[in-house]
């Protein structure tokens, strides 16, 4: 395998890329590093795609709008503050060619896209450093005095955080955006929100429709299990999803996403059961976690536990062996601001996996120690 | 039929936005309104999209780097000047963003993005009118002219242009391009060139990657019949494909994508039979359509043929007719500058459609006249 490959990216190689990088391609790679929804498309939507699959691709997908307009439905949200676009990331650049306009005020570590890609810009990028101790929470109080004394004009918060996990309740978070009134744009990315609690999504993005300088981010690859299929939306009042949406490409979303965003209406009950399902396996996934000695588990309420090795344990050392001798994929992340190569980013997954993953660890560390 | 989604759009309404407005959802719409290769994907090609759509929907696909240098290997480029994006037209939207700083020049009619987009970004576009009666053919000398008296400082050359089919030979453009070198940028859109010429394709890309100021573009979705798929590539000397590589997106070219491009290396020889049967369908549709009276046929070198009726017939009426009394989807001229709506284009289609499409004009035209 060409361990070379983590060299040459920013986020981590694709399986796919890993697997063709592989001599024994039969070596069966459990990845615990992209936090899939292993629960959905049911089976039933995947015949559906495959059926349709030729149509899909052979012609032209929908408009954007159209597409936006279905979704907005799903969501019950009104269709002009809908936005879709061609994955999250392709809505975080635009947002970043186009409204963040000077500086960005930021909590780390966290998703690099929304560090890296502004400096590259030339926008003035601002760190507010989430400590440890606490679980790496958010001090909303905090970052807003941070943001004055930057004079920041613009600010992202993901929640919940990406690698963290840590979340900012609605209530809190609503306070805050309430200070930040002034500024150009916040955006609150809320990727993985969907996993944060079985019975209620603590997102915010019904009320963030009526704040002037608020987009919400949704990442729908993540969260209905289709990471390749790249689909993305962004939610906020009109004026602002209207400027969003006439600077992003007017029409592309592909074939099978406009494909998905049909299908999801009539199987919101299946997506239901699979989300709170996702939930418990992160439960279930930090539990089992803490139960090995060298690691440090952090709370998190997204569909993946952040956790630190003991400062002896490299972790470069332990993600390529877990990879290697295991064939389990976690995302190490030294090459994230705010981070070390001390801490892992673990996907949730089905308990049957996490059973290799907790031999594979204890294993790995066994050696290292 | 809801009609009034063609005027929702300035391009055309999806297939799947028409079939969906439809009362009656078993009219098969014969499409010919979009150029796409009907002969590739192969059959067995498509049943491997079928076998991989889960691997490649699950997981992220790999970076737009290892895509590009896949296809660059195919295209026999070096893997520096290959760039790919989400479809051509996210390619369009980001030349126009990040390279087309002042101004443009373009000849028209032509597609709509390299005239409507630039303007509304607030680029001064300047229009150069090909007329009809040299079949639309580029004048390059008076280009040059055009672009020295206007002061443009970047320039796009559709090569063969839509919607009008004419192409500008190779060593005429080359020798423009040469004209050409002091200007910021010039983009060469060759969306539609392997559909130009049976025996040879002429396509300046390995030119041009010697040229400091040049971009060419391709629309992989419908060289390889799958526009629902947006993949498209620009080819460029290694520094300007390095600027717009870094301004795009790094990985938003979905898993159904990735695989099509792999795919391709063991499907050249299928590839390039269905390209040429394309050319003699393109061939035989405009010899068929010479045959109707109130029709005017300007020579095509692309994948469909631009017609003009006579003063009389009402275009949109034609396009209406053929749709709903038919199912004949024909793409009418009239909201593209320097067209109007007595000129449709018309893709070209295996003959026995065309067989149907000449009926269904014959008779609307009959009824018009």
């Amino acid at each position: 395998m060409d361990l070379l490959l983590f060299d040459h990216t920013r986020h981590s190689p694709s399986l796919a890329s890993l697997s063709r990088s592989m001599a024994a391609r039969d070596l069966k790679i459990l990845d615990f590093c992209i936090p899939v929804n292993p629960y959905f498309p049911t089976a039933e939507m995947f015949s559906r795609f495959r059926e349709g699959l030729v149509q899909a691709l052979r012609f032209y997908p929908s408009s954007n709008k159209a597409i936006a307009n279905e979704l907005s439905s799903v969501l019950q949200l009104a269709p002009e503050t809908v936005v879709v676009g061609n994955g999250s990331t392709e809505l975080i650049t635009f947002l970043n060619l186009t409204m963040v306009r000077e500086s960005l005020a930021i909590a780390v570590p966290t998703f690099s896209r929304w560090t890296d890609e502004p400096e590259s810009l030339g926008r003035a990028v601002h760190l507010f450093a989430t400590p440890p101790d606490d679980g790496f929470k958010l001090d909303a109080r905090e970052f807003v005095r941070f943001v004055r004394r930057t004079g920041a004009r613009a600010a992202v918060i993901c929640n919940p955080n990406n690698p963290t996990g840590a979340l900012l309740p609605p209530a809190e978070l609503l306070s805050m955006l309430e200070q930040l009134g002034d500024l150009d744009l916040v955006v609150v990315d809320e990727s993985f929100i969907d996993f944060a609690d079985e019975s209620t999504v603590p997102s915010i993005a019904a009320d963030a429709v009526t704040l002037h300088n608020v987009v919400i981010l949704k990442s729908l690859g993540k969260n209905f299990g289709l990471h390749g299929l790249r689909l993305g939306c962004a939610i906020a009042n009109e004026k602002l999803a209207g400027r969003l949406q006439s600077a992003l490409p007017h029409w592309n979303v592909n074939g099978m996403a406009e494909m998905l965003v049909f299908e999801l209406a009539s199987h919101l009950d299946q997506y239901e059961t699979g989300r709170k399902r996702v939930v418990r396996d992160r439960i279930a996934l930090a539990a089992a976690l803490g139960q090995i000695e060298s690691l440090e588990v952090f709370p998190s309420k997204a569909n993946f536990v952040y956790v630190r090795l003991t400062a002896e344990i490299d972790g470069v050392e332990v993600r390529n062996r877990l990879l290697v001798d295991h064939g389990c994929l976690v995302r190490q992340c030294g090459n994230k601001v705010g981070s070390s190569s001390q801490f892992l980013r673990i996907a949730a997954r089905p308990g049957e996996d996490v059973v290799v993953l907790l031999a594979a660890l204890r294993c790995v560390i066994a050696q290292l120690q």
